[in-house]
């Protein structure tokens, strides 16, 4: 999972719902997370789509600057628009200031 | 998918790993959505969870005191100590202040 920095990152939600024909998107989405991982300001990224077709992408970022810099980004702008043309029914974007962030894993305290 | 809100809301990414066993997880995230969605302060929610056993939540709330008060509900604590005794691998939290938000849906012009 994506760890916290300091100062606090920014985090970019992309929820989507898949139309009818999901034709060549996993390759696509392959391609953007490797991109992504190569950006300047990237921090971290998980991703996760169910039964139903509805996915979630919680990207990380350093500051605002990195997040218009990866939507602006040339290879990027061209999967958005093949996004609406061909994949996606829906999605939405939400950009973030994380405030605070605990983690934990099996065998710790409760985190609070 | 949840609706953004003037004020900006706080969105809460929970991010979480399951374990070996989900043998009663499935009843119980359906309770906690449900009581999610009679908190006072709620305003959406979505959630996805992939074949890898990642799944992410995003929960939408009106302010911090939402987000706090949802958070030592006593059903939901009771939840979220079941969650690391029997369920759970890994999980994050990570509070976020919304700065921004566009949704598309098909046959829409892009959103920017």
């Amino acid at each position: 999972m994506a760890t916290p920095a300091d100062p606090a990152p920014i985090a970019v939600i992309f929820e989507s719902r898949m139309g009818a024909d999901p034709a060549g998107y996993a390759e696509m989405a392959e391609r953007m997370e490797a991109l992504a991982a190569e950006a300047d300001g990237f921090l971290g990224m998980s991703s996760a789509r169910g039964p139903d077709g509805l996915g979630i992408t919680v990207s990380y970022w350093r500051d605002e600057a990195a997040v218009r810099a990866w939507k602006r980004h040339v290879e990027h702008e061209a999967a958005q628009r093949l996004g609406r043309e061909r994949w996606y029914a829906e999605y939405s974007v939400r950009v973030a200031r994380v405030l605070r962030a605990y983690d934990w894993s099996a065998g710790e305290a409760p985190p609070d």
